[in-house]
């Protein structure tokens, strides 16, 4: 540790720092036992409560997990890749080695979804849908679970005059997805914004991710518009924030 | 609020939405004081030591801030907004609308810069960058700031063996940066990835950063390739999770 790191700082900082070094150097193998917190504590120089907190701090990253009764483990969730931007080329460029590891050969799938169709939306997406006064939107709300696991909500809102009667306000909207159907309607998206932020879960949040209150989630939205530059798609993403490592490939 | 979001769920996260609301709605303007904790408490009718959780938690997100002896007042730092990919031609697809305000006009200044060499770099930089064992790094660190507020740190790494003796191993590389020296060497930059992930801070990035030890910071790495696909330079960078809003945009 640095001279200017271990002044004026709460020392469970500090030692959350020191664990997540060990942690991901792989000393300890996903699901492992970690040592007693007691036993730590003393390894580490510190107060059983501070060490309590340092693994606090880890726990809301997604680092480690305790279970009732038998102490704390090295997490074994490995976090999802997600690729803002389709490849195609891969190997043409690089050597594809990754700054940080995450899983890249799964997707999460969607064991919760509803079809709505509402008046009232939130004010700026109304605004960035460009909606009159009183204009009704589909709402198409997603929970994503990977091994058992939910990682991610979503909730796409579209313009319901562009999609009445389509299957985009059918829970399945087919072959190729709601972009297909837009597609089949002419409004295919030809080009996507991501805008990506950082903010603690409310509670509803909380409690269909099942992760801690005192872990952040990363709120993704993305919006589509079609060759007109209309905005045809919002999609407002709410993800755990331990669960994904975000991918952006592009040329200079 | 739903019924789901009100069952079991601590109220402190409750409140923290409905006061989340209320500042993003914007019936306070940037800057103007709160009511006081007991006036607030009493409002949203919980007690004095909830709302104070709830304003903790706000905090953490950069939405309200506090003062010595003067209570809570609504943060006026405006997100700087990110765009990972350069944009030429904006006027031509969109309506410019974006789903979250942030400034676009801005970008921090560097108030921190230091230039080393170094044989011991990160595992995981290593790796991209093939380092052979013992090889040494250029390593530039650079704190940026906007309004005097630390906003993000910063560190690249270049192995030395293709940047010695160039503007590079400065402190001020020179017109159009790292990336024209590169392209002096005959490494110009062709393509990028960026990876994102979010994480608490270390002690040392809340003393560099003067951010709250429970405010997540955005670790977003950015790997510079060459025409022939060789990781020429990683940037390592830290962001205030609450001064960004990172934006990628891109075709279908």
């Amino acid at each position: 540790m640095s001279r200017e790191s271990s002044t004026n700082q709460p020392k469970y900082l500090r030692i959350a720092a020191e664990l997540r070094a060990i942690l991901e150097r792989g000393d300890y193998a996903p699901g492992d036992r970690l040592p007693g917190e007691n036993t730590l504590a003393a390894d580490f120089g510190v107060a059983s409560l501070t060490m309590r907190q340092a693994l606090g701090l880890l726990r809301g990253e997604g680092l480690v997990g305790s279970r009732k009764g038998s102490g704390w483990y090295v997490e074994d969730f490995r976090p999802i890749r997600r690729r803002g931007i389709p490849r195609l080329a891969r190997d043409q460029w690089g050597s594809g080695r990754t700054i940080w590891s995450a899983d890249d050969d799964r997707s999460p799938d969607v064991d919760q979804v509803t079809v709505t169709e509402e008046a009232a939306v939130p004010q700026h997406i109304a605004e960035v849908l460009d909606l009159a006064e009183n204009e009704t939107v589909c709402v198409r709300s997603r929970r994503y679970v990977m091994e058992n696991r939910p990682v991610m909500l979503a909730a796409s809102y579209l313009p319901q005059v562009l999609v009445a009667g389509s299957a985009i306000t059918e829970a399945n909207p087919g072959p190729g997805g709601i972009y297909a159907r837009l597609a089949d309607l002419g409004h295919a998206p030809t080009r996507f914004r991501e805008e990506i932020r950082v903010r603690m879960p409310s509670g509803e949040e909380v409690a269909r991710l099942s992760i801690p209150a005192d872990r952040s989630v990363i709120k993704l939205a993305r919006t589509a518009f079609d060759s007109e530059g209309r905005a045809v798609e919002v999609n407002e993403m709410t993800m755990d924030s331990a669960a994904y490592v975000l991918d952006y490939e592009f040329d200079a």
